[in-house]
């Protein structure tokens, strides 16, 4: 047994994963005494409960999975959280690779920091409660649902080393541009792209209402990822030390698939291919106390939020017993140091899922090449002399960006089967479409080498695509007929969103334009 | 053997097929000498032709064995056309079918008539070359793509009696909207509301690109239908006479299933449902030449818009071949009058999908009973004597809504998971959500008969039900979080440019207004 499977290794995991629990829970409700070394007093609590449990300790378990598979695989790895929301969970396993205190003075590794973390979590001109992009190691901004999966796949395009593990929340999973985004399989080369690690996380419920996914008959589940080209391995179950077991199993048995995946797309091994998915079930707010006032809240609807509402002594008296159980003191020591155990678990350096330069990639921008614009001149010697077209000499020009960036390959254009359309065809000139389904005697321009991303007519794909490359430090543009670019103004202003806000943070560098 | 079924009957239907590709095909290209009485000149025929071919065929096709399955089921039914381009093959059907003739003197059934339908179709100032408000039986905005599935779920609920065929090109197959809009079926009641039959039209290719649906093994495309609760019955082939009988036999099995599924839903008897979808796969401008210049044509992307460009002589007698390979003179009568044959294949009054009233349902619109706003009022007697919210008091008001209508059942509210979370939830007082998956202990207001449209995380979907509950006559409204809002404006607008339309055209009543 690899030293990464023994029970001690085990145990060392779910230490790390309780502490990020803990952190999650206590970021939502206490302003003081953060790692309860005294009783919980009335004081130590916020007066106004406002964020979000519901998603964060399946995103932590997740979290620390992941991690494990870094240590085991050294593989680079990238996390987006799709859910949105539990912005505390990500902080909380920022703090505990080291990665927040390293960004942020006031959030030190002691008895300070850890109050600071806490008080100023969802609190008035504090810390967002979704995931933004003040936590290191996020991508994109929460909130608006659907575009996580897109993103993902857009990250590991032409970045053949990288695995992306996108958590999809089954909330999210019932969005139109999650709904599409799973095949975005077709238009992975499995030999010179890297891989999607998509982790579907079935905790039953929404805001107010069941989950379409998790109330689905397993079978037809089965069928339809199946149906979309993937395999599925199912993990399901509540009790933390089993579910250890089967999760590292299941995220191993996916890397190695990935990992073999690859290896014979590069020997040129005739393969059908199945990306591996793992379709988590675990219940909602994983634990929180089971019943609240005699209403289930563990694996109900009620923990979206705030599980316990601080309205009653008693429920004072039941927040301190839930935080308790995380055993603070067996995951801190007394002046707030992250015990040595866990700090030895978390993987270390760029590996970390919060410190990858891939969520900063500005970090890793190379600058793009560009033909000079005069090559590309019309020239004419009076009125009507010649016959040209502002589109097609843009298509030269993009033709010569891929050549001149033929190296680095850090520049794609997407459309949504718009290309042509958009009289750009002159970019076929230098670079194929991808398609990785059969092509057929007829076909043009299609190859499974391809980088025009023009295959697939959907504006969210190819615009989430897009955004997932920039997001990972490279180049591109969108092009679409103008009448439609309004299916994704959304989007896009969502995209705009997160880059203004990460102008204010010193540490992110600056990523490139979004072109349309 | 039903006379349906019988030789003779294909042969009438067969007829039918091609007088409307005919038209289809003649509306694109002439000017002049529309039914081919005499040998085509350079006169004839359009200086610019504009329009689409490629899908009009198979769309010629659905719509024929559609209306098989009306007169022989008398089934009310309504055709909901996904691909949005291809306005000409729903003109020759309504025109075959005495509606358009009915509703616009200029295209009576005589040569004059049929030469202003050629001539006016996608020619400056004449008709437009999508379907389009002014098409008798188009329902919704052609152009932007994804949300016909959405419409066709939203004109079936409470409407018991009725059949809405869908027709999802292989093109919006891919869109998100699409994508998720198959989920629909865990939203229809099948005692209570009535039934959608998708058409899943798999032509293999979109403008320039083939489509990821025609591409995918065909077991991937069982298993994904399989999973999302379809049962799925495959109609492939080009041989119009082989093609006949299968899709018969497809659409009679589905409409059977159908009936079936519904008689034991309202008889209580259980049983796991799985609704028929028709994965029907034609070529691509089938029944065009099959190639022009030595590309291609038929089955080829190049079939999309325009088959055979009017640039060279030997274009012009591909042109008369291709349109004489219909028969215009077995079709029509040497006044322009249609075979009565074939007057006799199509449905009558409105039971033709050209002239039902669901696809002109201001018709149909009863008025909604509202309640005094004064019961609403909030009474207080001071600064601070009073407790409550706009938002609140608006859950009261629509439940009260629920209420007086519930005889006419012509009124839901559409909300993505967003009816608590808006304060609305006391309209749970007098009505539950819809839910047909299993329902479990402690889940709220959910119920198998519930009409209250919250249960699904996906704004497309609500939306595109409440625009489908609105174009067939009903009232509706939409609650969101006004961030998220933004998801469907596009959505918006082009249902907006719909009803702007429908205003300038007399025969079209108007329907209950898009309430946000």
């Amino acid at each position: 047994m690899d030293k990464f499977s023994t029970n001690k290794y085990f145990s060392s995991l779910d230490k790390y994963f309780r502490a990020a629990n803990y952190l999650s829970a206590a970021q939502l409700y206490l302003k003081d005494n953060p790692l309860l070394f005294s009783p919980l007093k009335k004081d130590d609590v916020k007066e106004k409960i406002v964020g979000h449990w519901g998603t964060c300790p399946g995103q932590n378990f997740i979290y620390a999975h992941l991690s494990r598979a870094i240590n085991k695989y050294n593989q680079k790895m990238l996390y987006i959280s799709g859910p949105g929301h539990g912005g505390n969970f990500f902080i909380s396993n920022a703090f505990l690779e080291g990665t927040y205190s390293e960004v942020y003075k006031e959030y030190s590794e002691n008895l300070e920091g850890i109050k600071n973390l806490c008080k100023n979590f969802s609190f008035p001109g504090g810390v967002s409660s979704h995931v933004a992009p003040s936590v290191p190691g996020s991508v994109h901004e929460g909130g608006e649902l659907g575009y996580s999966l897109a993103h993902g796949f857009g990250t590991v395009f032409d970045n053949p080393d990288l695995i992306t593990a996108v958590v999809v929340g089954d909330g999210e999973a019932e969005t139109g541009p999650i709904a599409t985004a799973w095949q975005s399989n077709k238009f992975l080369n499995p030999a010179s792209d890297g891989a999607v690690l998509p982790i579907l996380h079935l905790n039953g419920f929404k805001i107010a209402n069941p989950t379409v996914f998790a109330r689905m008959p397993k079978n037809d589940l089965v069928k339809l990822f199946e149906g979309l080209s993937y395999s599925p391995i199912f993990v399901k179950g509540s009790s933390p030390k089993v579910m250890h077991k089967k999760m590292a199993k299941a995220v191993d048995c996916s890397i190695e698939k990935i990992h073999l995946i690859q290896k014979n797309a590069k020997a040129g091994v005739k393969q059908t291919i199945k990306w591996p998915i793992i379709i988590l079930k675990t219940p909602k707010g994983w634990t929180a106390p089971k019943e609240v006032d005699g209403k289930q809240i563990e694996g109900s609807f009620r923990s979206h939020q705030v599980p316990i509402k601080m309205d009653k002594k008693s429920h004072f008296e039941l927040l301190e017993k839930w935080l308790r159980s995380y055993h603070p003191e067996q995951l801190f020591e007394s002046d707030g140091k992250i015990k040595q155990e866990i700090k030895n678990f978390a993987p270390k350096g760029e590996m970390r899922l919060s410190a990858t330069p891939l969520a900063n990639a500005g970090l890793l921008l190379k600058k793009l090449n560009l033909p000079k614009l005069n090559n590309f001149e019309v020239k004419f010697s009076g009125h009507g002399t010649a016959k040209a077209s502002d589109m097609t000499s843009l298509g030269d020009y993009i033709a010569e960006v891929y050549k001149l960036n033929d190296k680095n390959k850090n520049f794609r254009l997407f459309s949504p089967d718009e290309t042509n359309s958009n009289r750009l065809q002159s970019v076929f000139k230098n670079e194929n479409r991808q398609f990785e389904l059969p092509i057929k005697a007829g076909d043009e321009n299609l190859s499974k080498n391809g980088r025009v991303m023009d295959s697939y007519l959907s504006e969210h794909m190819c615009e989430g695509w897009l955004e997932g490359y920039l997001l990972s430090g490279r180049h591109g543009a969108f092009a679409s007929y103008e009448a439609f670019v309004r299916v994704v103004d959304s989007m896009i202003i969502q995209h705009s969103k997160w880059l203004k806000s990460c102008e204010d943070i010193s540490w992110r560098k600056p990523i490139s334009s979004l072109n349309l």
